[in-house]
């Protein structure tokens, strides 16, 4: 039996095609899959019970009867066919498959079964099947268009890789590349992606030679960890740009599509990105960002410099504020810049960054090679309307290109009949070219933000996490959490665990008032909601009080106490660790108390993770300010609550059993944190439910 | 001497026009001006002091040698001399002219001061002044192209009208709607807009018969208010698009383009929405917007709901998420309505809202009839990837809006030779094409805005604000602020305003404890930062100590003290209204404390303003849940937060005197509001330069 990998080959690559379900119907999407199959160069088989002639080519009557295996079978019967035939095809030592028909997870429990069934065959042999549910593929290396939709050969052919979950996205994103004059090396459409997923055609596109950038467009993702971790290997590689929906609650609509659950947004974001991929907003983005990419990456750059020429000052105000709202450095330029472009320009321009020529004229280009050459600058965008009059593009650009040895981006607008051969023309000079504005500025954000997270990932190599040398309880109250959380070397608030009221009372006196003191019940998630916490309690009336109003509360299991010292007030905030049933362990930081909750203000990484990709957390907060020494206070420990963050992300990845470690609040001061309360959970519990 | 009005029609429709500074040199602006009038109907006159003939027509030494006043005179000489030049055609009775050089306010002093005298000369005639700093306008109803940018006469025709602040983004604006199929009207750009700004061409294309929607840019606006009084008439009329930079801090730059200063980003925003203008944030969705608002308006409503229809699921997923991120409804259907579809579509579609049809074939116009019939759908939205041979959108789309009698939008991809005349015959029945889901789902928001946004302007109606009955000292400090406020109706904490420690010990004996005791002096602007604000004085021990604190602060003035009862918890908000230097009069409200200031949470609107109106203000934050009974705690008295807006906003529009108030924090309770702390001040103060 052939490899698994050799198989993905076989898929996207194939010598040998058959179609079950070939037919002449012309409405028959077995026609249109063997009408695409036209111009593929290897053999062909139309697969029909009868028998006889399709399209031309002589029909067998079963995979059985073909001469030997073939690379790839098309299934193109319905649903309810599509088992046995997938069966015949595994038998008969076929590669893989593509199942085009719909009707299975995205629709009720038959369907369900049919995909469950058809899984669990690929899985037991090393068949790869891409689908069911998808239009199917086109590989411009082969080439192949194995799909029912026709149109998809009319994409013209180029360096960039789509991988999309919908067939629509994957057409609709073809096209739009085909707008901005670019084209595809592959396009891909998952479907349900009961075998083959996003990561599988990544690992395939990443040895591709022709494919310079893929664009990715993902739904829910079922197996967010491996995603991950081959895209950290892919992105340095080839840069990859992402399209995820889901942002809204959306998730009955995309149950639908697919059958897959859609997960939190949120978590998905941070984890494409923390693996190096271009998280954008739109279809459109998606295509410039890919456009871009494929044209040229920056070198890894926490902080890439952008340089702005404009000749209108509108369009440069316009892209200087799309630029800064994206985060992306316009930097200040050198004084010998400067003088430089001040030497070249009329009184009336603007010499710093953005540079404003006014009308373009003959010192333009030397204008744009001084700003390149700025030691600050990474890579120069350029923005002047279509004045071929008074500067012609195509002459200078490519010049201003070669002199500089940086990436150039151009945006320019006027008559459509003019600006299309002038974009051709620059576009094979490798200088991207926009049609607006945000565009340019998108386009630029995009390389310096690949920049970005190249610089972060090749930054995030580290030792791997240690375990705790801790034994931990199952249940797990907040007495044994905060001893695993000391374990970990996480500060918590002094305290003792009592079983009787005589312990409480002598716990009281051993402590440092005013104290805390708490019910003590694993069974108990939310202890402040039913009364479970007392705080400041200052004297001993004030802890009989205390312990009857915690004796009050009903409770199936024996009742404990836990008696701390109150910890000095500070910034309350939550630091936590999931295990997410897709993207697997998750940490997570917010703003504490009442705001958190009402804003969703927390930021997401996957577990394990560097001590700086915990400080990247802290510092997406839109309220890390309050850490930074808002009006005048003393800033706060930000390093002790990254490091808090790096072991309980250590915690879940080293212990495969705890489901939820989390600190809420944590209160952080200017030097150190404490841990106030904790909850370790062995119970398994989505991100996805939560949004 | 003719009417103001009158002046401005003759600009923007001239019989005659005189260009000073008509050159046979084609470099020259005053040769490319003349060129453009070439296909201009009326009487062109170029005027030069060496006479002769330039571009065949004979020039004048002057504007004096004219047989008579022209209409327009357009000024294409260096800055200096257009002084005088103005000031000649002033004297020679011509109605009106525009500047098309540059090195005015935008440059140094000379400019100002010279941008200044033209100013005044205007201001002291009827004299109407396009520019300076501005390459013109095109005006498709005369027709006249007055600029020197010829590429402006090869933007199509059509009824949009466009006014921008800059001439690049005119000419860019204008080939994106070319790009989108649509075209001009009239085209306006503004530069430094001295005397003729943008709420005065919107005057003139309010009336203008050919223009039916305007796509409006704008910098900073040197009188806020009046453009927001403009659009408060003109929206009603013609829907208006608008895209406004400045969102980040683009400040130098802009200054640097037309000498104005850009002004709060939040404050230009909220102002123009209040006035009933749908606010997009790119130079694409400027185009887009104004195009589909072209074809049609939706009837005003304040919740309108969109039904979509998409072939391919993922594009319809990437739509649903766009609406619903745009606070856009798109509603569930009727039992009937989903009934109706479900027995138009074979089994594998989803029939609610959004429809998904699987591949379309002969039922797709009635499923689109039935979604456009149900009750709580406005407007239909449809996506199909460019499949002729299974649906042919030029057939069935038409037939569908006919027979449904509501708006439909349509968006489609595929090969470009094929959707361009699609798309171009579906325009011509009024059916707006999208080529990505994004922008399809932009049009429908645009359109569901700009209904939402005309419903509340007609809600908005009130009777004219009332001033307060009340003295107002100058200076005013925290005591008399107080009783200003609790004449307006607005509560503030029980309290006595004390000159003597005998009268703060007698203060202390007749309130309820405990007490606040703070220092009152309208010299100190943050007196808790100097220990002016005494907390939970409970007895007289507490008092004295109190009392040493505030007399610890060094002051210039006499010294005297509040004492006042403290208030229950609650939630801390801040309200307050500031009379800004542009827009005038505007509300505030924030969350208190310093998660508000951190955050920057807050909403605006110009006053005077309606409980309505208020209330929208309050429904904006994003800590607005934290109003309407977070986690279980109940509602808090939104209504009485509202009506302390208003009254806030009233003051400030009835006492032109008063530039600042402020209550922070304001507490909020479950039944009524209290002011704890209040600032009301004479002195002159810009949101500008809070952003």
């Amino acid at each position: 039996m052939q490899q698994s990998r050799t198989n993905l080959q076989r898929l996207f690559a194939p010598a040998s095609v058959a179609v079950v379900g070939a037919s002449t119907s012309p409405e028959k999407a077995g026609h249109q899959a063997l009408l695409a199959l036209e111009h593929f160069a290897g053999d062909v088989f139309p697969i029909n019970p009868k028998g006889g002639e399709v399209l031309g080519r002589r029909a067998f009557e079963s995979l059985r009867a073909l001469p030997g295996p073939v690379d790839l079978v098309l299934f193109a019967v319905p649903a309810a066919a599509c088992v046995e035939a997938v069966r015949e095809a595994i038998d008969c030592n076929c590669g893989s498959g593509l199942i085009l028909s719909a009707g299975f997870g995205e629709t009720g429990p038959a369907g369900v079964a049919m995909q469950a069934e058809i899984e669990r065959m690929c899985e037991r042999s090393s068949f790869r099947l891409l689908g069911p549910n998808t239009a199917g593929f086109v590989n411009r290396q082969v080439p192949i268009t194995a799909s029912f939709l026709l149109a998809a050969d009319r994409i013209p052919s180029g360096t960039i890789a789509i991988v999309a979950q919908s067939a629509g996205i994957n057409l609709t994103l073809g096209f739009l590349l085909a707008k901005l004059g670019y084209g595809v090396s592959c396009a891909v459409g998952l479907g349900n992606a009961v075998n083959v997923g996003a990561a599988d055609v990544l690992e395939f596109l990443a040895e591709q030679p022709g494919t310079k950038a893929i664009a990715l467009h993902l739904e829910g993702v079922k197996d967010g960890r491996r995603l991950y971790e081959t895209l950290k290997r892919v992105t340095p590689k080839k840069p990859v740009a992402v399209l995820t929906v889901g942002r809204e609650n959306v998730g009955e609509f995309a149950h639908s599509h697919t059958g897959n659950l859609i997960g939190s947004y949120a978590l998905r974001v941070s984890a494409l990105r923390q693996a190096g991929a271009v998280v954008v907003e739109t279809t459109e983005e998606l295509a410039s960002a890919a456009a871009a990419l494929s044209l040229g990456r920056l070198p890894a750059s926490l902080d890439a410099g952008i340089g702005v020429i404009t000749a209108q000052a509108g369009p440069g105000l316009v892209i200087l504020d799309q630029l800064k709202s994206r985060g992306v450095s316009v930097p200040a330029l050198q004084e010998s810049t400067e003088a430089r472009i001040a030497a070249q320009l009329p009184g009336l321009g603007y010499t710093k960054n953005p540079v404003d020529t006014g009308r373009p004229g003959a010192s333009f280009g030397d204008v744009a090679v001084a700003l390149a050459e700025d030691p600050q600058i990474d890579a120069v965008i350029v923005y002047a309307l279509h004045e071929p009059a008074v500067m012609s593009p195509a002459d200078v650009l490519p010049a201003v290109a070669a002199r500089s040895q940086k990436p150039l981006l151009f945006g320019t607008m006027g008559p459509l009949e003019e600006i299309a051969p002038l974009g051709a023309a620059l576009r094979q000079r490798r200088i991207f070219v926009a049609e607006s504005p945000e565009q340019l500025a998108c386009a630029a954000a995009v390389l310096a933000e690949d920049a970005k997270l190249q610089a972060r990932l090749s930054l995030s190599q580290r030792a791997e996490p240690r375990a705790v040398e801790h034994e931990i309880p199952n249940p797990c109250d907040e007495h044994a959490a905060k001893q695993v959380l000391e374990a970990l070397g996480v500060s918590t608030a002094t305290g003792i665990a009592c079983n009787t009221h005589e312990e409480v009372h002598a716990a009281f006196r051993r402590l440092v008032k005013p104290l805390v003191v708490k019910i003590l019940a694993p069974e108990i998630a939310h202890k402040s909601e039913v009364g479970g916490v007392q705080l400041d309690v200052r004297d001993e009336p004030g802890l009989r009080a205390a312990i009857e109003q915690l004796d009050a509360i009903p409770l199936g299991s024996a009742r404990r106490y836990l008696v701390e010292e109150m910890a000095a007030p500070g910034l309350e905030m939550i630091v936590g660790a999931v295990r997410d049933a897709s993207f697997g362990p998750t940490v997570m930081v917010g703003l504490g108390g009442v705001f958190a909750e009402a804003r969703g203000d927390t930021a997401l990484r996957l577990a394990p993770l560097t001590f700086s990709e915990a400080q990247e957390m802290i510092d997406e907060l839109r309220g890390t300010a309050l850490l930074a020494g808002f009006r005048g206070s003393p800033p706060l420990d930000r390093a002790a609550l990254a490091e808090t963050i790096v072991k309980l992300g250590d915690l879940l990845s080293e212990h495969p059993d705890i489901q939820e470690v989390e600190i809420n609040p944590v209160r952080v001061y200017q030097r150190g944190i404490v841990a106030l309360d904790a909850l370790l959970s062995f119970e398994r519990r989505d991100l996805a439910s939560q949004k």
